[in-house]
């Protein structure tokens, strides 16, 4: 997206200014890209050097920390000097080259960097010397991350490369080094963002050993079963040593190898022993690889902060490696690239083994699944989600309202704050929860950070939107039941938010002191509402945070991309509401739903769907894996932060029992179940849901019998699931699991337990030929079925011990910051019964209704009378199939718009079918002038999107050409299809 | 020394070219010195950071091990990193200023350089950016070292200086931060080297504390009572924080201080806290020091490996520390070095508190005293010492044997190696044996490789002087009889190589296995010699490494400067010798002396000089410390490599009682006492001898009980000390010690054994009114007086523990490496009785015969007719009171000549005058052209020498001038005055 590059934008409106801001237009002819290649040598050995640092975006310490190189004693790691010393180094010899990964820590560094410093990387970047792979803002976790955050995270590295370097700072390779196992739907995005090939360092020990044998360490990896081929097909290389440099010849600071002496006045004088051992290195490796070029990654964590140490040596092994070749050797190195050597790869014009499953989970060894990290840190996970759905509002809101959002009567808003705490939150230690405590509370905190900000913005959008600028409160701690306006408020209104392109059904519960109110639409029709007690549990969890003795519960509709207003007051003589009933009755029932309880447990028994007629048995109860206490000394592996280590395949049961109150109104009908001190339950049956919610509330999970816990909760059915289960990919498209089998490799099942989980990030289902139970998470966790015709999900971990990968803590989290309380969690699990043929037109939009959550907001009084209580962003809901999945201000007129098709090819007879939508009928405040597609990163224009082509060994049956758009206005999307448009815009 | 200075070149004859070569004539102007200080602020309290690293010539590592940055899993160092390193950081900034300290790795470094990266070093040096400091090829020890080595050590590496930077490499400064104590001969040589000033960073912690109190820590050393001052006064300077950054501001890789973090838009910004903590360490700093000038030591042990992380937060320590001037602070923050600081600290014109002893010992706490290492590694002690024996032989053979000597008949022979090795060995980590077991079989082995390259020189040379190329072998184990030569043959030659410039006589013992021989010297006339069966304990020790039976005992008189030759035959029908007599006699004498032992305990019971009729009781007995075991937890300090603490103050007896045996003959008489398996000890005294042999054989030091020892000689007289001892620094000027007592303070006495040893480089003392006991050692030890009348000398240690500074290893010296088994380590005492005023007539000639020992080498066969068998290299002996120093080939047409009065003041009523010696008519065979006067370093014509004067705060009488030399070519000595020349020679 340079500016040379404008004369070929094919669409007939003015050309977009956006995206070349900052872009230095004084160098015109960079020799970047695959062009700017060192020379190989096709008669030899190429050996591909690749300097590369890998700086984890916060683990031991906090991502300020590692930028700056405080808190050393923690770990050794400053990021400022890393790219200090590089840039250093690579002018001294144009032969050398260096990657860079991560955007949050290149875009501190820059902003700096002074105009000589800035120039002189620039140059470096448009001749290919320093490349930037990867790209995005972090290296996103790939187990326990929404593709929806994934996105955005790599949008926003991508654009800052973009607007700083243009064409030469985008990344052609997608580098996931480290992630503890690899998601298809990662591997997707990666693919509809362009990147020509992937390399990763982690998989299965097995199935690494089975590929070195195969030679297939190199693949085509097809990562979608909807998204026609080539457009999800994504070259995956997996790197020889993780992403370390070969034994022997790490040259960091950090490292203790021996550097070459080839001063022969001095001792030890080692030349031949350092090219003899690197000679062999490069022989061994050249057996497992199929093509005359292999990669060595010359790095590892933080390195380079010395960058001379590592050049310095290379220089000297290449120099002395290269003079054996006047004496026969055939060995060729060189300093490399991932792209380069890629380029490499695809010039073999071979052919490749074809993936199409996943490569979760991970385990190093036969006893070390890194499945624990599905679930550490459930809190977290839920609040990173929660930020999203945050962050989607400030972003459409900041669309809507326009520029006075971003500064209005509330002071000065923004988004960018969220949106980098957002993105470095996706970080492979952060939502994944295998970050230091201390860091954790950083990302929660940066979170918070960047919430306060679009606070301000969404105020101010909404004063725009409604023509009101009184006080706006917002409670973000309804799942306690706290909210000090609705609290002691007589009369206040609720404005209701809908971030999703349809309406929306909602529940809502507020915490009150009343004991009856009226609830009115913004019509004035009065609203069914109910008092109820607040739950015992719930009291417990919010200690002196909250009052409320009751909670107000009734249902909203939202328009679809906008809000609307309900009016509530208290009814000063109304009768108090009715206590709980202990025990009684057993069924709890809407005109959807069914549920029954086994009286003699107070479980749940069974679970019908009225509609369908369909009905099966389900008793749920949780548990807890005793997990291993490992014995760091002789290496038996505890459970940790990333892994899950039962001592034993057979949980304990918490209680067999469950004491329980019930709740039954009008608007909803609730069991509340008491397990243990530390456990309940509440299971909630709302008036006009199709969906069953089980809220559950564990913690502070016990250790004092110096016992580590993992908490699951367990749903046995009596569906016949023959060992088959099923999980999404990043809350997209969803894999077939397979209880003990890989389909890739003949499994050697080492952990019964451990070694079936898998993530889910928003849902899991079961199923049989007639009923498929589909579970909705709020939250990434991870399970199994490790019986037939259950599914299990673990809700929460208490740990005592490390598990020795580096964190250095045991994953014991409290309720207080180093207090001894063990931190309670609460969550909802939403299940829904249906035929398996229908499910995911349930499934789907429920998903998407739980990952963009309405924003509810409280202004205390009557509305104004000149408020406006209603307001839609779109001129209509967009069709079923659609999801909205970014709508966000990009430059002062363009607004970045995402389409996503929400359907997989084959799961809806009803929507999994082509879609089109017109872009300039979109908005019905936004005037939508001009429009251009993008590549999914949002850093090419689609057009200029040229992706290399790699043939699979065995190639699948020839695909139907896709449907293409009737005009440029009106756009067709197939099943699990992104479209990324840049929007030229005006406020109308 | 650069070109320009040519013409102010004072000398008749034409200008010497040496000690210019390779320095780059084309830079003319360049602004190094004193006028390329930063600018200072009057008014401010100004605060000189000064940025250096401290390299270790050896430690942990060897020194090419350092160099390199290998065995970086021992310790992480590399110091050809540091040098990249640190250029390239001063090049971005010209107020940023480096010091170098350590020539023989910077010299490893600038012989890899290019010419490119020669020229910008080249540059930052003529501007004062990167300024050597102390300079020496390593920054010597200063409690076991001899003046000899350590002057040709700094000599070495300021040479290396001058001859790479010319004028401006030329340090003005000593620095010596490590040392563990300073000898006041130290701070004599470096007054005499020119140097300006003196910094150190270790003293007592009692004397420290008080000198801040007094504001006495920079003082000015009057560090010789025989020169007149102020040729050996010394600026002196204690670092406030010994050589470290002050707390919370150390930014090296190697600290884990906050860096500063200025980015307002990241996390933790903490400059304010940064400069306020700045602002209150500079302040409280000022308290101790005199000045509105204080001095900051930036950096430590091998930092700077990555300076950017140093100058980074520097320049924005500087920055901001300085912006709050404007807001009223009086601090002025800038980069400085050492010789800035003191320019300073002369400018403000003050006086100095004066001081005349020395800085031992030094303790760094109540029960810290580092005395141990005055003994540590005996064995390495004594070979460094036997080594320096071989370099100025070397030395001197190379001078007189012509350019064959580098090249002739035995190959290519040179001395650099050996001159390179004995000035690595001087580092404060080396002779000192601090160092780690494999460093210290590193520094023996350079040691043996150096000999090595020098036999091959010696062997030219006396090839050329005595015109016989015959095979010629050394026998350097003589110490334990063994020599396969002098073992089989039946005929052979014995060149005796003086290298003093006085006669010699010397007693030889040869291993032989005949029992009767002739000797006969170079006139043919037979020389009385007598064999002798080789002690039971000798045979222990030498193993399988030789056979033979006896030894041929014999005095010889060896020529100064020069050689003789003896010619050995078996007499093949004498009788075998007598078998040493158990227990009879029990006196040994000679014309000399007589001395007499205890019948009941075999042990020596008094000594008389029969020539002043003078008798002094004197028993002799072993003991050992049982060392400190210490308990590293709580701090309690055990024994280890440096520190000496006894764990109780009376040793432990070896044996009451010897087993003795007696051999006496008119060559020889010896007792032969055995205190234990592992003790025991010839009393020899030879017919034509003054002083007593005391050799002893200590070891394998027993360790099966677990209990570390400290192996001690102690000497009982009947001398009436009243407390006072002597003891010789660095083998010149002696010192007077006061048991429990410092001259400078008011000693507080904690340990009351190890708080009174004090180093002996060659010599102690007691003394009364009439008689003198002195002792001549053959290499560093320790020593002390603990009782009056007695002398004890830490003759050996085994330790268990390591003694928590940083070694890392305890002191347990095996015989083979790794091995169980105690080294065995032998060496000599000689006593000499004499009356106190007299002593010095004695020991004075008899130390630096112990130093220089005769060369013996051995031809097979009888002498060729042609060959020239004895030979002078002076036309005369030198005057009793003149030693000469170094004779050294400088460059192809000059010699570096050292001539020494070797008497002090007022020791010798014969010699402690002025003496004149005459160049022109020194050589025999070198005819002198020229001579130039240069400093001590010979960096420097000593008429350019002009060094910064300073004021005593309590002036000293003025003293009487010196006389002046009689002519350019007559040059007179004064008492313990060295003067070194530049001779422009041709060989005659």
């Amino acid at each position: 997206m340079a500016p040379y590059q404008y004369t070929v934008v094919v669409l007939v409106f003015s050309l977009l200014q956006s995206g070349v801001s900052g872009f230095p237009t004084n160098i015109r002819n960079p020799v970047c890209g695959y062009e700017s290649c060192p020379a190989t040598d096709p008669s030899m050995l190429n050996v591909h050097l690749v300097p590369h640092t890998h700086d984890d975006v916060g683990w031991l310490k906090t991502v300020d920390q590692y930028y700056y190189g405080d808190r050393n004693d923690i770990q050794h790691a400053g990021v400022q000097y890393i790219l200090d010393s590089v840039v250093q180094e690579l002018q001294k010899d144009p032969a050398r080259r260096f990657i860079y990964v991560e955007s949050a820590f290149f875009y501190r560094w820059w902003r700096q960097q002074d105009q000589a410093t800035r120039r002189v990387v620039t140059q470096l970047v448009n001749e290919g010397r320093l490349e930037f792979i990867n790209g995005g803002w972090c290296m996103s976790d790939e187990a326990t991350t929404h593709y929806s955050a994934v996105i955005d995270q790599m949008t926003l590295g991508l654009r800052f490369l973009n607007d700083t370097f243009g064409a030469c700072g985008r990344p052609r390779v997608a580098w996931h080094i480290d992630p503890f196992g690899h998601a298809r739907e990662h591997a997707s995005i990666f693919a509809q963002m362009g990147y020509d090939g992937f390399f990763f360092g982690r998989l299965d020990y097995q199935d690494k050993s089975r590929r070195m044998k195969a030679k297939e360490l190199e693949l085509l990896w097809r990562a979608s079963e909807s998204l026609s081929p080539p457009m999800a097909d994504l070259f995956t290389g997996i790197l020889p040593n993780g992403y370390n440099p070969p034994d022997g010849f790490c040259w960091d600071q950090s490292c203790s190898d021996a550097p070459i002496r080839d001063d022969p006045y001095l001792e030890d004088f080692n030349v031949d022993e350092m090219v003899r051992k690197f000679l062999e290195t490069a022989h061994s490796q050249s057996k497992i690889y199929k093509t005359n070029h292999i990669i060595m990654t010359m790095g590892s964590d933080f390195q380079y902060e010395n960058a001379n140490l590592w050049y310095k040596n290379m220089d000297k092994l290449i120099r002395y490696v290269n003079g054996q070749q006047a004496a026969g050797s055939n060995v060729n190195v060189l300093y490399s690239t991932p792209s380069c050597y890629l380029q490499e790869l695809h010039r073999a014009n071979s052919t490749w083994a074809l993936k199409t499953d996943d490569f979760f989970p991970y385990a190093d060894d036969a006893h070390d699944f890194w499945t624990g990290y599905f679930t550490s840190r459930p809190a977290l996970k839920r609040y990173e989600r929660q930020s999203n759905s945050y962050l989607q509002t400030c972003n459409q809101l900041e669309v809507l309202g326009g520029p006075r959002s971003r500064s209005g009567p509330y002071g000065k808003g923004t988004s960018d704050t969220l949106r980098k705490a957002m993105a470095v939150a996706q970080h492979h230690d952060a939502v994944s929860g295998t970050e230091k405590q201390h860091v954790a509370y950083d990302y929660a905190r940066r979170l918070a950070s960047g919430w306060a900000y679009c606070k301000v913005l969404v105020r101010n959008s909404l004063a725009v939107l409604t023509g009101s600028d009184a006080p706006r409160s917002f409670c973000e701690n309804l799942n306690i039941s706290v909210c000090p306006l609705t609290e002691s408020s007589k009369m206040f209104t609720m404005n209701v938010y809908n971030p999703l392109a349809h309406p929306v059904s909602w529940s809502v519960r507020l915490p009150v002191n009343g004991s009856a109110y009226s609830v009115a639409d913004v019509q004035g029709k009065a609203v069914d509402s109910e008092v109820i007690p607040v739950p015992k549990a719930t009291k417990a969890l919010r200690g002196h945070r909250g009052w409320a003795l009751n909670e107000l519960v009734f249902q909203v509709e939202a328009p679809p991309l906008g809000y609307t207003t309900y009016s509530i007051s208290l009814l000063q003589n109304a009768p108090p509401p009715p206590p709980p009933r202990p025990k009684a009755p057993l069924t709890i029932q809407n005109k959807f739903l069914k549920v029954t309880f086994d009286p003699a447990t107070g479980l749940l028994s069974s679970l019908s769907n009225l509609e369908t007629q369909q009905s099966i048995k389900l008793s749920q109860n949780f548990y807890w894996y005793n997990a291993s206490a490992g014995n760091n000394e002789d290496s038996i592996q505890p459970s940790g932060a990333y892994i899950f280590r039962p001592n034993c395949s057979t949980p304990f049961i918490i209680s067999k029992t469950a004491k329980i109150q019930s709740v039954q109104n009008g608007v909803v009908q609730e069991v509340r179940q008491m397990f243990s001190p530390w456990l309940s339950q509440v299971v909630r049956l709302y008036a006009d849901s199709r969906e069953l919610e089980l809220e559950w509330t564990v913690g502070p999970v016990p250790i004092e019998d110096a016992l580590g816990k993992e908490v699951i909760t367990r749903l046995d059915t009596d569906i016949n699931t023959s060992g088959y289960f099923y999980t999404d990919s990043n809350g997209r498209e969803v894999l077939e699991r397979r209880r003990d089998y890989r389909p890739t490799w003949d499994l050697k099942q080492s952990e019964p337990i451990a070694g079936n989980y898998y993530p889910i990030n928003s849902r899991a289902y079961i199923k049989d030929k007639e009923s498929q139970l589909t579970v909705v998470t709020d939250r990434s966790q991870g399970g199994s079925s490790i019986v037939d015709g259950s599914l299990e999900i673990m809700l929460h971990r208490r740990l005592l011990y490390d598990d020795v990968r580096g964190v250095g803590e045991p994953l014991n989290e409290t309720s207080e910051a180093g207090g001894p309380e063990g931190l309670v969690v609460r969550g909802r699990l939403l299940l829904s019964l249906t035929p398996p043929d229908t499910a995911a037109d349930s499934h789907r939009p429920l998903a998407q209704a739980q990952v963009l959550q309405p924003l509810l907001s409280f202004q205390e009084g009557p509305a104004p009378a000149s408020a406006r209580l209603e307001f839609s962003g779109l001129q209509a809901a967009l069709p079923p199939a659609v999801h909205l999945l970014t709508v966000s201000q990009w430059d002062y007129d363009s607004v970045l718009l995402r389409l996503e098709h929400q359907y997989e090819s084959r799961e809806s007879k009803a929507y999994s079918q082509p879609v089109t939508v017109n872009l300039q009928k979109l908005f019905s405040t936004v005037e939508v002038m001009g429009v251009t597609e993008m590549s999914l990163g949002a850093n090419q224009w689609k057009s200029e999107m040229s992706r290399l082509v790699w043939r699979p060994s065995a190639d699948a049956a020839p695909q139907p050409k896709q449907p293409s758009d009737p005009s440029p206005w009106e756009i067709t999307l197939n099943p699990m299809e992104i479209r990324t448009f840049l929007l030229r815009v005006r406020q109308s």
